[in-house]
């Protein structure tokens, strides 16, 4: 952001980046083809399977079936089949729905993952141990003419924002900490609007996300500079009544993430923030010895920040997950925090998004 | 920022991560060697050689001397240096100080950077055409064993931000718009506290703060996620009266930069807050439409923010860059901000940054 000399400096190159005219979400990035066929390989336990539970069940025309190797200790409840019957079925991509401890590729893996290759499938991955970085995959993928996707990886130039309002609606959830339950909320948020007919995009910003929808920013992968750019270019113009909803990340007060979350709220200009809370943190996910901030202490950040983007930026409901709590504890804990706040405040899981989706129609 | 799966997600990462000692500034970079040539090429005019009189306002002991080629319309009144001549006047690297057109470096460069690496020299450069991406000046560095410096790329794995507090003091100058003079005010406050026998150190975050000092992070160009950390790295333990002054970039209400400033207000964990302000802007820069914020709103927005990280952080002076006024009308103006806000209100430039430094004495 500093000028280093004369003509051309970090302005001038910004200046150029903002000329460039911001693309549609998906250009210059080959989205990954669907449906898949999830790859759940010799998952040690359900949890560990968490990402093609998520596909399937956020997802579920993308999920033609399952692919479990020996000893595999999770099931999604779909059909288990072998690649040739995969194909048949239509499936175009297999993803690796599943995490090994360490998140590098088995050799038991590899032999099913060159096998798909050449049976015509390309290839999805969220791990740590990228795709790209094993040259017998390369090779193999470049000989049969398939794709190997990254999603760790970014696979744009983004530019750098340009801070011009663009056509159509956006909502941003918002956390008082990391992992709080934003995406499920904009999932959530998602599907209940398209079941009342609004137009609407779920926009991923994380490996999960990305995995889930087939396209998306891994925002915690893209450099500084062109952070709140990738986000812009993530939610271009659209109709007037489209909502995108922003898959959130990190927390303004999560010191490890929070400028992470600053170029979210700006780069997304949102129109609609959505406050999403867990009531039963003992401090900050990775930081004792940090304090979770109240629901107000949000909003009075958020609003005002998102506002500089955007100053027509209202919060319009609250997203609860009271995983941890029982039913009865849950709904008063909820009617509590929406007497306090004035806003519909739900934990989507247990009640689904329907008031948060009729939150936004009424803007 | 999202779990990916079971046992390997983002969050086993930033632990892990976060479990890896932070280590001192310049560790497992390899600082720039000192003193330096300053080559000023064939700059067109004198703004060209901007980085290059920065070294030389700032550093004057690791400006040795200049070297000039034919058509040099930029002099910074040091001795003009031949290759030979600097070498034996002791420079260990040849910082290219100038920017040309493009950022490219010439083949008229090209012959003179080949010629200073086999007489011994490191080269440094800030360009956009990287020193590193051309395959001659990588051979001849490696047959020569000279380092190429390319300051806007990291050199570094910084960890993910942690958030334990650090042993000594520091601060953070924060713009109500990017290149309001932040850099020019952490310099200033710099020189002025070595004056007065209290330690500090300015800590660069970007590519011309790197280059006058020989060290530091280049902000801009870290991955996301790592941003935070990154400063934490740069501002490690020190001795309790020891005073960082770290170098600012963007501003938050910048919306192209702000998730940048806040991994600098986040990791920098500042126990001090510089306010920094230009009076003469009409938009943000690079911003047509988007007005600036009042020092107050800036001071009401990044002080709790700071207070995240550490809540003992104050605001404790004002830095205004009044390079458009006259004198009488820039000390009327400085002292209307002093009575509105309370706090010392300077020119570095015109006055010096001492009654800062006072400030800082003064916590």
């Amino acid at each position: 952001m500093k000028p280093v000399a004369g003509p051309e400096n970090w302005y001038d190159f910004a200046i150029r980046a903002m000329n460039t005219p911001v693309g549609f979400a998906g250009e210059n990035r080959a989205m990954i083809k669907t449906p898949y066929l999830l790859f759940l390989g010799d998952a040690p336990d359900q949890l560990s399977g968490k990402v093609a539970q998520g596909i399937k069940d956020w997802r579920p025309d993308h999920a033609v079936g399952q692919y479990r190797m020996e000893g595999c200790k999770a099931d999604l409840g779909l059909t288990d089949m072998s690649l040739v019957e995969a194909r048949e079925a239509g499936a175009r991509t297999l993803v690796i729905g599943v995490a090994n401890r360490g998140g590098f590729i088995s050799p038991e893996w590899k032999k099913v993952l060159v096998m798909a290759l050449e049976e015509g499938f390309d290839l999805a991955s969220g791990l740590h141990n990228l795709l790209r970085d094993e040259p017998d995959l390369v090779a193999v993928a470049e000989a049969c003419g398939r794709e190997l996707h990254d999603v760790r990886v970014p696979e744009v130039d983004y530019p750098i924002a340009n801070g011009v309002k663009r056509r159509g609606k956006r909502c941003l959830p918002v956390g008082t900490d990391c992992s709080v339950g934003k995406m499920y909320t904009a999932l959530a948020m998602d599907r209940s609007m398209k079941a009342k007919g609004m137009k609407a995009t779920f926009r991923a910003t994380g490996q999960t996300g990305i995995l889930i929808t087939g396209d998306g920013v891994p925002l915690d992968a893209v450099i500084a500079d062109f952070m709140a750019g990738s986000i812009e270019w993530l939610t271009p113009d659209n109709d007037e009544d489209h909502w995108d909803l922003i898959e959130g990340q990190g927390s303004l007060f999560h010191i490890s993430y929070s400028g992470v979350t600053m170029a979210l709220v700006h780069g997304g200009q949102p129109d609609a923030l959505i406050l999403c809370h867990e009531p039963v943190r003992q401090h900050m996910r990775g930081l004792p010895g940090y304090d979770l901030p109240t629901l107000e202490a949000l909003r009075d950040t958020a609003l005002p920040l998102a506002r500089v983007g955007n100053p027509d930026c209202q919060v319009v409901g609250i997203s609860i997950n009271t995983a941890a709590m029982g039913e009865e504890e849950a709904l008063a804990y909820l009617a509590g925090v929406e007497a306090r706040l004035g806003l519909p405040a739900v934990d989507p899981f247990r009640q689904g998004a329907d008031r948060l989706a009729d939150a936004l129609a009424a803007l």
